[in-house]
Order: C-alpha cells, then structure tokens, then sequence
C-alpha cells in the first residue's frame, strides 16, 4: 500500500474511453488529459507556520477534478496512479 | 455536481453573442474572450496561515467579471464550466 | 453597477487630448498611455494573513495616478474602465 | 498637489549638470542616470502583515541617493517627479 | 556514518532491474530514473518561522517513493546515497 | 554625510594593488572585482513583520567581505562607495 | 580572522585527490567538484520574522557535506575557502 505524505493524495486516475469513428480508434494525441480520478488514498494534512496541521479536504472513495498536469504519476503493483498535492484538486464529483 | 474546494468559485461562462456585420458572422478569432458569467457553486474559503478560514467574498447566482485567461476549463455533464480561484474574480455585475 | 471585489478600485481612465502639431492629429502610437484617472468604485479592501482587513487608501471621487500597464481594461455598458489593485495607485492628485 | 500612497515618496530628480568638453555638450546617452532628488512628498507608511505601520523613513526636504531605475517617472503640472518605494531609497544626502 | 541536517534524510535508492530483451540488456537511456528507496537517515526536522520544530514525517527503514530528479547524489564510502528534502518525499511504501 | 536607510551599510571598497609582471601593469578585465571593504555607516536595522528592528551585525569601522557584484556604487564627493544590504554581507574580517 | 555573519559557516573544502590513470594526472576538468569540507567558523544563526534566532546547526571541527555549487569561494590571506549558508549543508560526516 502507498500512504501519501503531508497534504498529498494519491488518485487512480479515470480512464478516458476511446473515441472511435467509424470503429476507427483515434490516435492517443488526440485525446484530452484526464482530469478526473478516484481518491485511493490521503495524506495527513498540511503543517503551517504556526504548527497546527490542516485536514485534506477530501476523502477516500471520492470522484475529484485536478488541475491538468498537476502531480508525479507512479507505478505501484503494476498500476498507475497520480500523486498529487491537495491544492490541485479543484472540485469534488458528486 | 462538481462542489469546488478552498477558495475555487465555478462559473457558467456567458456566452458572447456572435457579432456580425451585414450578415456576415466575423471569425472566432475576431471575439474577445468572455470575462462575465455566473457563480453555480462556490468553495468554502480560503485556509490563512494562522488556521482561519476566510469566506469566497461572492455568492451562487451572481454575476461577475473575472481576469482573462484564468482558472481552468472544464466539461461536467456536457456542459463547460470555469474553475477559478475567488482571487481572479475582479467584480461583481450588479 | 460594478462592484469590486479585496483591494480593487475600478477607474475611469482619464483620456488624454489628442495632440495636435498644426492641426495634424499625431498617430494614436505617439501618446503616452494615460496614467490618471477618477475612482468610480473601491473594494472592501485586502485580508491580511492575520484575518484583519485593510481598507482601500481611496475613495471614490478621487482622482489618482497608477502605475503604467496595472490593471485589466473592462468594457461594462459601453464604458471603458480600469480595474486595478489599489497597490498600483501612486498617488492621489488633489 | 500629489499625495503619494503607503511608502511612496515623491521626489523632485536632480538634473545633472550638463557635462562639456570644450564648450560641446555630451549626447544625453553619456550622461549618466542621476540617482539623487528631494523627497516633496511622503506616503503614510506601509501596513505590515501584522496590521500595523511602519512610517515611511524619511522627511519632505531631505535629498536622498535612490536605486538606480527604480519607481515611475511622472509629469505633473509640467513637471516631472519620479515616484518611488522608500525601500528603494538607499541613503539620506546630509 | 552521514548525519542528515534539518529536514533531510539520505535515501539508499533502489537499484531497478535491467531489463532484458531475449538476453539483450537495454541501454541506460531507456531506463526510467528509480523514484523509490529506502530511508538509511532522518534529520532533526524544520525549524518554522515560530521557532518550533516539525519532525520528519519518515523513519529509517521506510521505503519511500519521491519526486523525480528532487535531491542530491553523494558518494559515501563508495556507496551512492540520495540526499533530499523530506518535502520531496511522496509516500511510504507500506 | 550619507546616512544609509534601513538594512544598509556604506562601504569604501578595498582597491586591490594592481598586479604586475615584470613591471607590467595587467589589464582592468584580468583584475578579480574586490569583495573587501570597511564600513563607513550604518542602517538603523531591519524592520521585521513584527513590527520590531533587528540591528545591522556590523560597525563602522570594521572591515568586511561581502558577495561579489552586490550593491550599488554610488559616487559622493568625489570618492567612490558600495551601499549594499547588511544580508550580502559575509564575514567580518578580524 | 573571518567571523562570519547570520547563519553562514566558513568552509575548508576538502581537496579531492588528483586522480591518475597509469601515472598521468586527469585533466581538472575530469574532476568532480568537491562536496565535502571542515568547518572553520560558524556564525551566530539566522534571525526569524519572530525575532529569535536560530543556532547554526554545525560545529566548528566537523566534517560536512553540502550541495554543490553552493557558496561563494574567498581567498583569505592566501588560503581559500566557502563561505556558505548553514541551509546548504547537507549532512554532518560523523
């Protein structure tokens, strides 16, 4: 298992369908980023200057939507996931 | 729905109207980009460094003007949205 | 009416008079971006890090110098204003 | 009159004697920038995060040496001021 | 032995298998930079602006997964460690 | 009299000897730009966020090295000084 | 004497031995930059936005290691050394 640090989660991100046309699958260039994922997993929260620690503002099971390109994508036990900052999620699906 | 976190707004561009001339519907590239739309959700604040929470200063159902070319595009349920920071939104249409 | 939002004035921007050498009107590349203008709106004013407010130095009515090239020029009601933090204003003339 | 705004001062720029060799004057691209004026006018002082202000550091009168390059030229009653943070105020001429 | 400052730790990388091709090792180009490890080190902590110290969220021992190229390489006693920020520390291989 | 603002110190820059060799003197561009210098005056100190003032670590008098290429040379009756900031100043040389 | 100033540390870097292949000296070029060195002097630490101070983490007489190409090089009466902040320190050699 993975356990993110600090204000940090880890996402299995959404597999965007293919498109086809026709049958005819369109190259990968031409499809768009995934910006939607699942939470997996939550870090303990952000310290502050002054010493207190503020909670990851989502939790786990949630459909979230990240900033594009944010966050280090990883291979774990043959999967992938994203490793991102709390601050790049910009909104929960609900 | 998409709920926004921290000091994220979402907002329902306004579209502008097409301008034409005689008729003639002038080239995307000739319209400025849309600075106006609706607040549809609101984030519940930002977080200060001293663990305060200070409140998005808009509400759902306003209007506002924001800066160009901030925030982030998104698609939810067929529908475009922004996704910005309270921070990009310069005023409120009153 | 447009009101700002934090520590923003919205400005109507002094136009300078055309500049003329003989009656020919110089090319509008010849005048210099005009730097004053009248504040027709101010803000609540900025959220420090401690959660306290400080209020915008301006009121309305007045007439200010800004800092060159500050701000985002805005169309509302066919009028043109300047809205722009109130960190760029320089001066108030009196 | 201009009022200059938070740590701002307003300062009268000394004008460099032109430089002559035999009686011929030296393109103004020989001369260098002068870097000291007359503070005429003082800002009240910049509000620290912590809500308080610190009073600008100088008096009306005082000639002070300055970055070179910093602040904005401006044109006021037919006369030009350079507007500048106190920070970029390195010494007092006395 | 090496003493991490602050909050860093030294981290024996994780050497990744070559992989093979029928026998034939692929060259160093194709393979991808390790980004897990294990933590041999811990340093005391950050100081914060408060003065107060945060620990190291990790532990000797702990295999951790970090941020691409985050670090330094050293050699110690003919053996390679990396040194880094326990900032660039992603999550703990559990 | 200059009387450095805040953080500054002025300094009178230590003139390295010309090296020769063989009596020749070596050009300008072979010299290493000096970083030795005694202090001439003083700041008042660093006003911190607090609202507080931290005192510049040197004294008149004392010689010092400081970062190469920082601060401002300035010209003041005739004679040639470096006012820089109290930070870029190294070591004192006792 | 070099007192040095903050939270800067006075370096000796330790000399990498010349490497030679069969009896011919590497040109300078082959040689990795030296990380490690002895502390000479230590200063008397780092000044924090609350106005406490912060020793230096290190001792007079250890062996560290630091990043590389951190620290500006000095000549002091014909010896060099790095004068560096006590943050570029990596690790004490114990």
């Amino acid at each position: 298992m993975l356990r993110p640090l600090g204000n940090r989660v880890i996402i299995e991100v959404a597999q965007e369908e293919e498109k086809t046309i026709g049958g005819i699958v369109l190259a990968s260039a031409a499809k768009e980023k995934p910006q939607t994922g699942k939470i997996v997993a939550v870090g303990e929260g952000e310290v502050l200057e002054n010493g207190s620690t503020v909670a990851v503002p989502v939790k786990v099971g949630e459909t979230v939507m990240f900033e594009k390109y944010a966050g280090s994508e990883v291979k774990y036990e043959g999967k992938e996931y994203l490793i991102l900052s709390a601050k790049d999620i910009m909104a929960v699906v609900e």
